[in-house]
């Protein structure tokens, strides 16, 4: 803990942390480590084993504005389009989470479901003292598509989020491990700038945009000051290089989401610049968390490719051989198969030359201008993070996406997910 | 069989068959069905297991006109670049297949080998009284990627395979099994027009253009009289809607080749029509079977898109859910996971209303209008054939698309598949 740094309202953190951003990144800490949030997480009944299923986060202020991210998904669920409907105004008082049910092909019902919510929220907030409308409530639900959503477990559970909401780390924390489903760890991370101005979040699932179906939600806050406008850049500019690089199976949830919202509580105004920087130093280490507890995951991979013509072919490229099934399984038998990664990224919509690419396996080189090199099936891949390079030699251009192998573990908990 | 059936040089077919394209379709025949064929399949010892592994198809003539479709990959195998070069005149003798060895990313030696191989073959058809050309001699190579092959064993291979060449159906069935890797099965198929004239095929492997990546190699043989303008036609309108349309994970090989090759022996010359419905039947069951035996398959799933704007909507849209892992997973529980079924098609970049999609498994409803239909949880896919049908009510085009669940089997056979 440095001498100049006491959250408020969180208590304190002693976690070391990892300088980045020019701050200091802590695990234990999430959207309650900035100043002016609220948090809490409890039981509303909505998941049929009886853990935590409903989160709520609350913004006090000063400032209301928020920015968000969505799934590109045409099929969107109900949540996902209330959502975007009231973030149109730049503003957000709170956001509502659930596990237990996705509230996404259930038509319109489902819609009124997701705006009952927010209203249900509005109100237990401006009888708490806290002047809310539900167009200032933002949605998410995650869990299994097509199911209503059992209101009348979750609109009581509403008012007693609103009671139980903590000022303290407990409160953040709590409304973690109140979102996830398949997670096996709730996931957290804040950026501390010497107790000046703060950056915290929570992220459940395995994806968004391109990733896996398993719903990514996560809900970033701030204390600075910043305008809706400056949110929305800092934020899609942290995605892009974060959650948009992670990539478990090539599918793209009814209900991904990703919100940021500032207080400004801090009273510091940074710049555009750095509130990228911290926005995104918070995204990435969340990505992290994702991929190291994706589902069935046994290996954490990182596919590097290099020297591509442009950055849009080189993430083109990496995202084809992070999906590619074969690659995926020898990762998960720690098979150093480099026959499969040159046959997938061949199938890539890129320039590339066969002839003149090298690919590496932990900084192994098994294939020198498109021909195995000696060695190359001994290379030791038992190990759980694997880093694989590929060099297409053809431009200055590199992207790193995020994935993980294909293991039984995956093909056992999909296999048995809606029962 | 029909009396005026006499298949020669083959041996009878007492094989009931089934009626399709004006001919009678049988499995226990294949590239030896049609006049004019011999074929053989020998242990060369490639294999390390003692398997066959080296297949030889002989055209007798009198014609020997010819035509291919090889993978889209930019990262093609020796024998793809050399069969594609041989392919240009039009005209072939003799197909060389080996397993045991892809000789793919093996640079300017493996292209070499490749040469050799067919000179071998011309050299030992020549002596054995056929006058033969290397460039009238096709090569394939399946197996792992990366490595030469051994050919000290593959080149005295061919001698023997020219000694054992025979006319009768031993022969199509001895190349057909040693052209198998994780095959368990041969596949061959055979198609009899009244004895007139015949279609006859072999083929291997799980998929092709967009496929699987165990490598697909397939041989079409016909007695029928016909330029190799006319087999291109009719083998890419047959390509295009059978193993265009197989797509086990979406993986494409360095390796995949289909070859048509005519000898005329039959005298009969069929219209365009008529040889691109007979071709079109003999790869169409061909690729069934090629689906029933894919790579850890456990159920054989038909995945139909209909109600789309045009056929590419519908091809991309069957694709895209074909090789959803979501869905495929589910599949694999035997789960009417409907919800995974729209999340899928929701990512294809085709014109659609989440709020008209109709899906039905195995023809029960799941899901109409976007939303869940009653008993929709309940509907039995514990059987091995599992028709998914979506509708989008969007136009008029329909397609289908072969694939395979995504199941444990998938993922042993694919982790343990180089060591």
């Amino acid at each position: 803990m440095t001498a100049d740094f006491t959250p408020e309202p969180g208590q304190p953190d002693d976690a070391p942390g990892t300088e980045v951003a020019g701050g200091r990144l802590v695990r234990s800490q999430g959207v309650t480590a900035p100043a002016g949030f609220r948090a809490a997480g409890i039981t509303a009944g909505i998941k049929a084993n009886g853990n935590a299923d409903l989160a709520l986060v609350l913004n006090e202020g000063p400032e209301l504005s928020a920015a968000g991210v969505f799934t590109a998904n045409k099929v969107k669920a109900a949540p996902v389009l209330w959502s975007q409907q009231v973030l149109t105004t730049g503003r957000l008082r709170a956001v509502v989470l659930n596990s237990g049910g996705a509230n996404a092909c259930t038509g319109a019902p489902g819609f009124q479901d997701s705006h009952k919510t927010a209203e249900e929220v509005a109100a237990a907030l401006s009888n708490w003292g806290t002047d809310t409308g539900a167009v200032e409530v933002a949605v998410c639900s995650t869990g299994l598509i097509g199911d209503r959503l059992p209101m009348d477990k979750l609109l009581p559970g509403v008012t007693e989020a609103v009671h139980e909401l903590a000022g303290g780390l407990s409160g953040g924390t709590d409304a973690a491990y109140a979102i996830m489903t398949t997670d096996t760890v709730p996931k957290q991370a804040a950026l501390h700038h010497s107790g000046k101005w703060n950056v915290g979040g929570m992220a459940k699932g395995a994806g968004m945009l391109a990733p896996a179906l398993a719903t990514m939600l996560c809900v970033i806050t701030t204390d600075a000051v910043a305008s809706a406008e400056q949110l929305d850049e800092a934020l899609r500019a942290a995605t892009r290089v974060s959650f948009d690089r992670l990539d478990v199976d090539g599918a793209t949830s009814t209900n991904d989401t990703v919100l940021l919202l500032a207080s400004g509580a801090s009273n510091v105004a940074p710049s555009q610049e750095e509130l990228t920087a911290a926005v995104t130093a918070v995204c990435d280490d969340l990505a992290d968390q994702l991929m190291a507890d994706a589902e069935g995951v046994t290996k954490r991979v990182r596919v590097t490719v290099r020297g591509a013509a442009s950055e849009d072919e080189a993430l083109i490229g990496a995202r084809t051989v992070a999906r590619d099934s074969l690659v995926k399984t020898a990762v998960f038998g720690s098979d150093p198969n480099w026959g499969r990664v040159l046959a997938a990224i061949g199938i890539a919509p890129i320039e590339l030359d066969p002839d003149r690419i090298t690919v590496s396996f932990n900084g192994s080189p098994v294939c020198i201008d498109g021909v195995g090199a000696p060695g190359a099936r001994e290379v030791d891949l038992s190990g759980v993070d694997i880093d694989l390079d590929i060099d297409l030699r053809i431009g200055d251009a590199a992207v790193t996406i995020r994935t993980t192998d294909l293991s039984h573990g995956y093909v056992e908990e999909n296999s048995a997910y809606s029962s």
